[in-house]
């Protein structure tokens, strides 16, 4: 068993993973800055190789393990950055490797995960099923099971962030960390507090999953009976009982998020800093709105960035509409002539973007008012459409808001 | 007149412009690498602060002019990243500035040029008529313009990316550069060429505004009568005459890109690197497709990221059916129970993922074929889309391929 979350353990980590990581330099934010009044900067790993530090924790599992144990190959279960993970670190140290994922896991992870090199099994409809199918093939055929964040070899290889972190920015008060499993919290928080116990290390779990929560009010891990989040990546229903001891003694505190401010991130981020970040890796971003204004160094780690684009637009739609920046509204017209020209007049007029206008003949029998004229408008935020509304009004039309869709 | 265009210049300018930019370090592409058949490397200016590398030219600029030019304050006419970079050179060098922007600007980069603490003025419908207005007001109130492109010491400026380029990656053997108006090609290559006449620099600008392409052929500057291209930040009508006859001397060679590869390139980016390009910094993305697989060491300057998230959304939806990702099949079924699970079986047995299905009773009056169904999928691509195809038919359905609506 090699030494683990010791700070020459992350030192030999840190050294290791440099071999196939991607330099993920600290990106500073005056946007992020200004809105909360603390100095941000940005731990960019959804820019990491395969998308995540998923890469890190596995490449150093195996620079660890023994010819034997790597003979036969790895093992390891993920929907999601394990599973790159694990096949990309395996395919660097010339290993063989299998990833066992649920049948609903979306293609482009299924194909990504095969493109690194592994041998992908479909097998199970959740992430327990297909775990304990690895656990089981790995006892069979003699593969090394890679557990995605209950080892604390694992979480030393992660831990290597927060080396990096200190390396660039000496004087940096508090470190955000995102926590599902508790692996990569565990490898931040550890190093942060044996290097320098004045470092502050906040773990950032989503509203619909705190596991984390939960074990620390029981005092031990306990199962939550479901998780609902679209964090994805840290809906996890129970921190590792092999790294809980360390979260529950370095970190200095919990927040949690809930989804609609994680929307609100995603935006945030591609609009100030052209970056993806999924879901888990916007939970720090969220966070620093939680946090006083107090002009603090605050690093927060963006853990991932594999967010299908699918999921992306929709999630670009919602934040829009959330945020005022495109809403819709209805007005019912007689039909006259001039009608429709007089509301574009007064959209126009007031700087309102009509990005789509449907003009409904069917709403009513009666013939002076007979078509619904619905407009979806892109606006600068609030402020912008509750003048363009009351614009419409003053106008003599009686607009109403209705539902957007796109 | 400050030195122009020479090693030392660009060295003082590179000294200079790290007061304000980001480092923005080289990103390998293993994706790119092995798709291409070359070593490709990203100099990721979409991430510099403004989100483009406009804020160097404009920064230098500022550097070397005297107390009485800056005294007034400065103005400069954009749509788009001159804008931003102006606005933020100038409130960080302290200095007032002035933008003067088409009426038709997008909503956000006037509120992001104001942000960055410029007083924009609105007027012209067409960058040419704000330009002219923004000439008559520098000379009216004694304002110093600052040219977007023609103006040796801006070019100065924008080609310390190369300098930074060679200190990284000192065995580079070809940079790629987008081309609009000229200066920051311009820059590039003269200082590749001064530093070391090995290394090849070529220009990349879009087939709908090829000037550089017309202006090589007429041996000067010359005016294209229209420009049609998605890649507005390069879609200049005329390169600049002060900074053309460096681009005739130092450019290697000049490819042209379709605006249909840069949908592919932007979808690639986001998938495989996280990070939002805008349509000008993808050309030499879609160029790398252009050049044989020879194992060189490649630089492609991303030169901005600032494409607004609606347009985003739009890009995001054509990439993915132009890669037929996703698809959409109608099919005429008889109107009886059971068939619509008929079709749904087989698609999932393809592990085709369905992502909007409507179901139309009203295209037949004849009762046996009485329901369209129209079914979005999303696929691999081309080979499992024909796939998915191919086992409905063998499944006794008639699918037609229709066109995706999102």
């Amino acid at each position: 068993m090699p030494e683990t979350l010791t700070l020459d353990a992350f030192e030999t980590a840190a050294e290791k993973v440099k071999e196939v990581t991607q330099k993920t330099e600290l990106i500073e934010s005056p946007y992020f800055s200004q809105a909360t009044g603390n100095r941000i900067f940005f731990k960019p790993e959804n820019m990491q190789r395969t998308g995540a530090y998923k890469v890190r924790g596995a490449y150093y599992k195996i620079s660890t393990l023994s010819p034997e144990e790597l003979g036969h190959g790895l093992i390891a279960a993920s929907a999601g950055n394990h599973a790159q993970g694990v096949a990309y670190a395996a395919a660097r140290a010339g290993v063989k490797s299998v990833v066992v994922m649920p049948t609903t896991t979306p293609l482009i992870k299924v194909e990504r995960t095969k493109g690194y090199g592994a041998e992908v099994i479909l097998h199970g409809d959740v992430y327990d099923e297909s775990c304990d199918f690895a656990m089981q093939l790995a006892e069979e055929r003699g593969y090394t099971f890679i557990h995605p964040f209950n080892d604390p070899v694992v979480a030393t290889g992660q831990g290597t962030i927060a080396m990096e972190i200190v390396q660039e920015l000496p004087l940096v008060d508090t470190i955000l960390v995102p926590v599902g499993g508790g692996g990569l919290a565990c490898g931040v928080a550890t190093f942060a507090k044996l290097y320098n116990p004045k470092i502050r290390v906040i773990g950032v779990e989503p509203e619909g999953a705190p596991s984390l929560t939960a074990a620390l009010e029981a005092g031990h891990p306990v199962r939550l009976p479901s998780a609902n989040t679209i964090a994805d990546g840290t809906a996890v229903l129970e921190v590792g009982d092999a790294v809980f001891p360390y979260l529950k003694d370095n970190l200095d505190d919990v927040i949690t998020v809930p989804d609609e401010e994680l929307i609100v991130a995603f935006l945030d981020m591609v609009e100030n800093h052209k970056m993806i970040v999924e879901n888990s890796g916007l939970l720090t971003v969220a966070a620093l709105k939680h946090l006083p204004a107090e002009n603090r160094r605050i690093a927060a780690i963006l853990s991932g960035g594999n967010m299908d684009v699918i999921t992306m637009s929709s999630v670009v739609q919602h934040g829009l509409i959330q945020r005022d920046r495109i809403f819709t509204i209805s007005v019912l017209l007689p039909d006259r002539p001039g009608m429709l020209l007089g509301v574009a007049g007064i959209i126009a007029e007031q700087n309102g973007n009509v990005i789509k206008l449907e003009h409904n003949q069917f709403v009513s029998t009666n013939r002076n008012a007979a078509v619904e004229l619905r407009v979806t408008i892109e606006a600068y935020g609030t402020d912008h459409k509750n003048q363009i509304v009351a614009a419409l009004e003053a106008g003599g039309f009686k607009p109403s808001i209705v539902q957007t869709s796109l």
